[in-house]
């Protein structure tokens, strides 16, 4: 499977498959394999020096961005630009530099990877598999195996946690072979856990340094980024995401962030939840902290200050649509938790802010009517997180009809239109607008069908909630007035009319943008560097909240992998380059236990750009806790953390450094 | 399950469910049942006597169709009728009036009936069933088991043979009951071969009798036929569509028919592929060949004289639609086979025709385009002979690209609209036809993205297979007369585009009926009354064959089955009312080693009420073969057989009664 050259601990070499797992494992501890041991290297800095192991022999780029004769391990660079930093730095009355550093971290989801495949005898390739998208893998497996679309069918399974590391196919294209080379038996995959942090794609270490300034006002003069993420074995980070979202949430007039994708012998990165942004706003909102500190201004004050709003123009030139970022840095300032005193020695509050961007992404839904008024509806979008029933929510609010009239199916690639995958807190958004859009139709269909009964046009069909009413001026119809509910249409159209589908796909290309603000509070023990979350609030614009609970469920969900990376996850490697804790005992995620109840305060700022005002809620909260919380540990112990994870070993060495 | 009473050696008394089949055998033998032998009454003539054993307790219809105050056995009686039978009968030259018996049969699927619930905790309860129609099962199980038509999936499984007898749901509410009474666990149910021949629904055995009268130019008078089917335990054979067959054939004036549905301690019956027909055509073609004979006249000769065509009126005054009746016995007339001479003593030739409605119903397709111009066609229409590529074919030619980039997917109860069962020859013609639609609605679907792409009015856009012209005489617009093909659109909706789905439900309400003569010679072994089939051959109007090779092989197995039932098959009683024969070694069905090579001539006589000409094949071929084979036997040995199977035995004694 591996080229010549194994890249990374877990690369996988070949596949084997048998009857049986033991048979199985018993044929594969017959292959033999001599390594040639190769210099090797594990962070974008050293990979970007000039004596630094080279992984490929493609890449050409320097740590300046230019092209070079020899060899580098930088695939790619990105600057992106607006105004002069400079001479907004010239402007500067208060100036921060840092650097920052943070480790490869892995979504952590319980499910590990798993695909079924048979390759059937009329060249049918089905694959069951828990993918985030069915099209994506299909489109992916397409291009591996030189397939057709039509000849794939990926059905998508209930899915145990995906977070962006199941955007892509691992075991899939091989259990397809192995499926064909065994005449077309299924031939099914399971990752161990091991195989799931080591052979899968976690989400990018980094060195980033931020430089910002501001004048006497407290306005933001020039804000400047240099990011070098880790893509792991093969090109292909999350930075430019990450440049698009560290400064998003401020008003900037001169602005540069230059972005470096650089390869290191680790497992190729994948997406996780709000992928490149959760280390660049450490970074940049740890900088916000001090630039408010120096300023003497209250860090949400500051804030307001330099928020950014609808209009205003991004980084990269583009205008900011419909926005809740100062409405929800307001409504943090007057949460009783920002306000309460801390009560306690050792003890800090930290905020940290963001603006994040969602994605639209194409959606397509199908409905059938049934004859009880009963509507079967037909999503392409897994569902990660009920986000089915919030799709199901949109069309029954369509439709005036009940939630539980409305069963909703997750569709396997062939059997509804495409779907780009769940991810970019898209769903709920992208496709209950297509849900809408369908219940328009289907609303339309029904009013012909009464239309006809009560031999009247369309138009004179008045469509409210489930009543349809025939609003006739004329007085010679003897319907006039007549209503019939969206039940008795279905009945009709039972009774032996032309039965009712409908169909909807949107690619929506202004998707809502979500705005939080976290409060941590914290206290550190001055023995051993643990940090004891107190209390943690998250204060978020989702827009409307379509099923509340599981909002406030996605915001404590990403708020807990969010304080994981800040305090604890981080990939361990030895000399040698072998990856020490692969495993969930070794890899630490933070349990209930670690945990108190995370609060939340959900806002919910219509947005204008969708039927509902729905923006998206699941990266969002993601990505404040590792700023919110280095914050909190400086009010708490003066000393500004500039790794992740804060570790008790980490924070400890660096409290005794400073005398703190 | 049998409630109070049970009504036939079959008939279900309990459900067991365990974790192994041995476990659930063994409980199911500590079930002690007691019985109370009551009278029984096995054909439907001694069960319509005052003096039967009676089944119910709310049938009250007597062998006149009246309304008794006692109980009866006739749970229903129809009476069609055209113009006055009896002055038709007196005008008559020739008149022939003959009764005949039928036994029942089985379909004879090879696949038993299988069934796997899971009802899950939240109330929905999905089935995997070789059903003929996901939706058809779903309403079945919504009203037995009180649930919504949204509440349950039924996920059609490949089906090994169903025949009309997989309509009806067996196992599903019991495997359904049985989850939800294990905690939703899934429960699967196999017949054994004894339960599908004792406890599925066969085709009904019959009493039928037949009077035709014929002036001296041989043209029919009258005719009129009493019908007694057997519905087996509880009221519901197929008697009136078979009275809908029987004479459909002909332009009569002055018709009478009179059907009874009756029950007997049999299995209730069910669909038999073109249910009811076969022993009601069997009656008429031997009377026609009588009245045929009597007259001196050829019997195709007869059929020409007095065959229907479109705009004559049926039994039942309806119009018959576009048909090609006349055409396909001319077609018979001239066949090598019918002019062939027979060559050999103890031979005779048979010739049987009939004329079958098929039926429409509601079909419901959607589909998806994919990027690289392949498109994946969900169908809602059970595939039981390849007809899922039949409607494929149908789609492709509509959009002008090749079959091979249409995958198709036989969908869920719950992922395409209402679709009636597979059944009735419908879904070549009528799924078909909603593919055709779903062609057109996608094909202006790509239609305006190309006009978009143009920056031109879809109007604009000529269509010829799957190239796209811009036909504008505007001498401005810079993308005039520029084409694009169906792939080189779905790659520009593929590349950020809208995804293009598309949906179609169609009911049809006049399908297109098709028509058949059969020629069978045979030689009858005077020593033993075996009928040896020399020579078999089939002249059909299938209107448009869209999938020759499918539509030849239809015509094979139908006949194939009739010749089954002309023969050979039927269930077998004891005095006491056991069934004797419920295995394939006792039920004896046609084998290859018993058939000639079934030879097939296919008329297209395009029927103008489908997009492409199509008809339907599947039942047509069963109907003509009893009277056929029965005509060859009269004209092999001078004994014209009132009674099916025409058994060794049967015809052996017949002859003998008759000195033959």
């Amino acid at each position: 499977i591996a080229h010549d050259k194994v890249v990374y601990h877990g690369h996988a070499v070949a596949a084997v498959a048998a009857a049986s797992l033991a048979l199985a494992e018993e044929a594969a501890q017959l292959i033999r394999v001599d390594y040639e041991i190769l210099p090797h290297v594990l962070d974008a800095r050293a990979a970007m020096r000039a004596d630094a192991p080279i992984l490929h022999d493609d890449l050409r780029t320097d740590e300046l961005g230019r092209k070079m004769d020899g060899l580098t391990n930088v695939a790619a660079h990105a600057r992106t630009q607006r105004g002069d930093v400079e001479a907004g730095f010239a402007q500067a009355h208060v100036l921060v530099e840092r650097e920052f550093v943070t480790q490869t971290v892995h979504q952590g989801y319980i499910e590990p990877h798993v695909a079924t495949a048979a390759w059937g005898a009329n060249g049918h390739l089905q694959i069951w598999s828990s993918t985030q998208g069915s099209h994506a893998a299909r489109e992916q497996l397409a291009a591996l195996l030189h397939l057709s679309l039509a000849q794939i069918t990926v059905v998508p399974m209930e899915i145990g946690g995906g977070f962006g590391g199941k955007n892509d196919v691992y075991l899939e294209p091989l259990a397809a072979l192995l499926s064909r080379k065994s005449g077309g038996r299924p031939v099914k995959i399971i990752m161990s856990r091991a195989d799931v942090l080591s052979g899968s794609g976690p989400g990018s270490g980094s060195y980033i340094r931020v430089k910002m300034g501001a004048d006497s006002q407290g306005r933001i003069t020039a804000a400047q980024a240099y990011m070098a993420y880790e893509a792991g074995g093969f090109p292909g980070s999350w930075v430019n995401n990450g440049a698009g979202a560290m400064l998003a949430a401020y008003k900037l007039d001169n602005v540069q962030i230059d972005g470096y994708d650089v390869v290191v012998n680790k497992p190729k990165a994948a997406a996780y939840r709000a992928p490149g942004a959760p280390n660049a706003v450490f970074a940049v909102e740890s900088v916000v902290d001090e630039v408010a500190e120096k300023l003497g201004l209250d860090p949400l004050d500051f804030r307001l200050l330099n928020g950014a709003q609808e209009g205003d123009r991004r980084h990269n030139g583009l205008t900011h649509t419909h926005m809740g970022y100062l409405q929800t840095v307001a409504a943090a300032k007057q949460h009783p938790h920002y306000l309460a005193p801390l009560g306690g020695p050792h003890r800090g509050r930290g905020v940290a802010s963001v603006y994040w961007n969602n994605w639209g992404g194409r959606s397509s839904v199908s409905a059938a009517l049934n004859a009880d008024g009963t509507v079967n509806l037909v999503i392409g979008s897994v569902d990660l997180s009920t986000s089915r029933h919030a799709v199901a929510m949109q069309l029954a609010e369509t439709l005036g009809i009940p939630f539980t009239d409305v069963t909703v199916t997750v569709g396997a690639s062939d059997s509804v239109g495409f779907n780009d995958t769940t991810g970019g807190s898209r769903t709920t958004f992208a496709t209950g607008m297509a849900a809408y859009e369908l219940g328009k139709k289907l609303q339309a269909r029904m009013a012909q069908v009464a239309a006809d009964f009560w031999e009247a046009d369309a138009q004179e069909v008045r469509i409210d909630g489930d009543v349809y009413t025939h609003d006739t001026q004329s007085p010679h119809n003897t319907h006039a007035n007549e209503r019939l509910t969206f039940r008795e249409i279905a009945k009709l159209v039972g009774d032996g009319g032309v039965p009712i589908m409908a169909e909807a796909s949107v690619h929506p290309q202004q998707p809502g943008g979500a705005s939080a603000v976290h409060i941590a509070d914290v206290e550190v023990d001055p023995e051993t560097g643990k940090v004891a979350i107190l209390r943690y609030t998250i204060i978020q614009d989702v827009g409307t909240a379509v099923y509340p609970d599981y909002v406030e469920g996605q915001m404590q969900g990403g708020a807990t992998q969010g304080i994981g990376w800040a305090l604890n996850e981080e990939y361990c490697y030895d000399e040698a380059g072998h990856l020490l804790n692969a495993g969930l005992l070794d890899y630490r995620m933070p349990t209930a236990l670690d945990l108190p109840m995370i609060d939340t305060q959900i806002l919910e700022i219509a947005y204008p750009g969708h039927p509902f005002g729905v923006r998206g809620v699941g990266e969002t909260p993601i990505i404040p806790p590792a700023g919110a919380l280095a914050n909190a540990i400086y009010h708490a112990t003066g000393v500004r953390m500039a790794e992740l994870p804060m570790s008790p070993a980490r924070l400890f060495k660096a409290m005794t450094a400073q005398g703190a």
